[in-house]
């Protein structure tokens, strides 16, 4: 079925796009060969690239247009002026029917605005969610929101558990992931209100393919304690791009231990094969992908500095997505949220 | 004039108390020979510890509590019925006057409790904030509120940069430090509407011998790239938490890499050294002593599971803290934040 997929791409979003959009779609065209892909972008550019893959052009429609999202854009501009960019006309191929998913590396606020404007919310979410896996002790958790809605309420958090927990089930193959709500401290009085309402909603949404274990803290992230961590976005940015920071620094650290004297770096010529291990299991470009959650369409959001190599595993990401049908596993699951039918029926 | 200080000590909070709280004050005496210590805890236990460090022994009085507050005591249990505890006690000795500083390795929700009750928050302070150094890639920075107050309003956060920035005068030992307010993107208009209010009145706040930068992003902590991190109790917590969680990760990956083969640990025996020099930039009880600030009183919490050298590190915060008279150099900040006079004296 995957085979089958066909993928609206964002050529021109990303610090180096759009040479590794192309190269990325055409490592992914070796994976999955039977996959189509609509590529928007300039086509002044983009056509003497495609010329270098042949096989990947062969299974490629160019569409031209001369607008580009910048780095710098604003949603609310990105929604005046953007809707015919690159980015814009990705998204309405998915809303027209045209394509399965989605996939840019461009402006991140710009995507969620443009995204939630032309695929609009499933029924009965409010607010769709950044999601995206994080490297751990154990291999791979996953994380929202990762700053799309800086201030969420008590329903908002019910459905980002649920809406994780179908994406971890589709990204980490778990039949049962296990969900927490990201909080100061594990005991069931801690924290915000929000917080602790929705633990007591998500408690009893025991027909839901998910273990909710109530309180995770902030040092459970990287020792992979959880499947499925679930914040408010400005939490959940913040735990992020720390954790980013920190591993960024510690490796700073490490390559400064490894140059320190000449006895260090015969050291590290030793211990290369093992470092190396420990380098590709934290590579962004390893664990890239980040999925918008809760939009009647599918939507893969590439690290704006992602390699080709990176830009490779976000089309893959979206290859799965379509694949484990995502958002019919979500539409599945909120009936059984308590009290969410009702409310959103209501609505 | 640091030899002078006198210290209250809870002996009998954290993992590994009261013997590595015995022996790191013992440490510390010998950098400071003129500082006195009051003991307070189960005579019992202590009196044969102390007759191990004759020249501490010397220096300190013992006051006898039978009362220990657990690690799973909450703020209102201990309010309730843990004044007389080696933790209350030290605490009252600053209000009494009989010590400058109290330091414990303690719960750290009931240490804040009581402390607030016994001590009071400064005329003009509304909340007090848990403020500690973090390791950066360019030494260390202060991150503050680290979970003190889960909620906080644009009035609170002005506060905790104020108090922040003399904190950082005092441990950072800089004459105008940069502060900066945690934020999801550095632009002026992201984020929550407390951040924005609270960086438009730091903006006006250039009297105060602080360099107010505007917002930051976690990754920035890592990097070290201001050096007061500010943040409501929840977001700081997490983000402390995150970095520990992200670097022990970090660690326990490394030392499988060197644990691979034959041949990478043969290249740790070479890069030992420098790895040492990493090891002991991460390690926390080389990061040691979070201070309350905004009470009538200076307190010092130490890590939980600090060890002697981690408690010590904690003791020498304490007597910096009293040498650099931190509490009168919150005092004579606090009038210069714009508003902050008025309102202090309306309230």
């Amino acid at each position: 079925m995957s085979d089958k997929a066909k993928i609206a791409v964002d050529a021109m979003g990303g610090d180096h796009a759009p040479q590794m959009v192309i190269e990325g779609l055409a490592a992914a065209r070796v994976l999955y060969p039977g996959v189509r892909f609509v590529i928007f972008g300039d086509e002044n550019v983009l056509r003497p690239m495609l010329a270098s893959f042949p096989e990947l052009d062969a299974a490629s429609d160019l569409v031209h247009t001369d607008e580009v999202v910048t780095s710098d854009c604003k949603p609310s501009q990105a929604l005046r002026r953007s809707r015919q960019s690159s980015m814009g006309l990705a998204l309405q191929a998915v809303k027209d029917g045209e394509a399965d998913v989605a996939v840019s590396a461009g402006n991140t606020g710009a995507l969620m605005a443009l995204a939630k404007f032309i695929l609009r919310t499933m029924p009965g979410i409010e607010r769709p969610a950044l999601v995206a896996p994080v490297p751990t002790l154990r291999g791979e958790s996953v994380m929202l929101d990762l700053g799309a809605n800086v201030e969420c309420d008590t329903r908002n958090l019910v459905e980002f558990a649920v809406m994780g927990a179908a994406y971890a089930r589709t990204v980490l193959g778990l039949s049962r992931p296990t969900v927490a709500l990201l909080n100061v401290g594990v005991e069931e009085l801690k924290g915000k209100e929000t917080l602790r309402e929705a633990a007591d909603i998500l408690k009893q949404a025991s027909h839901i393919p998910m273990e909710f274990v109530g309180f995770t803290e902030g040092d459970a992230i990287g020792a992979g304690a959880v499947d499925v961590v679930v914040a408010d976005g400005f939490t959940g940015n913040i735990a992020l791009k720390t954790a980013e920071g920190t591993a960024r620094f510690m490796g700073e650290l490490l390559r400064r231990a490894f140059g320190s004297s000449l006895l260090a770096k015969i050291g590290y010529l030793f211990a290369r094969r093992g470092l190396r291990q420990l380098r590709e299991h934290l590579d962004p470009n390893n664990h890239n992908g980040g999925v918008f959650l809760g939009l009647n369409g599918l939507v893969v959001k590439s690290h704006g500095g992602a390699s080709a190599e990176g830009f490779k595993t976000a089309v893959i990401t979206a290859i799965d997505m379509v694949e484990a049908d995502l958002i019919r596993l979500i539409s599945a699951d909120l009936p059984d949220v308590p009290g969410h039918e009702e409310e959103a029926g209501a609505a």
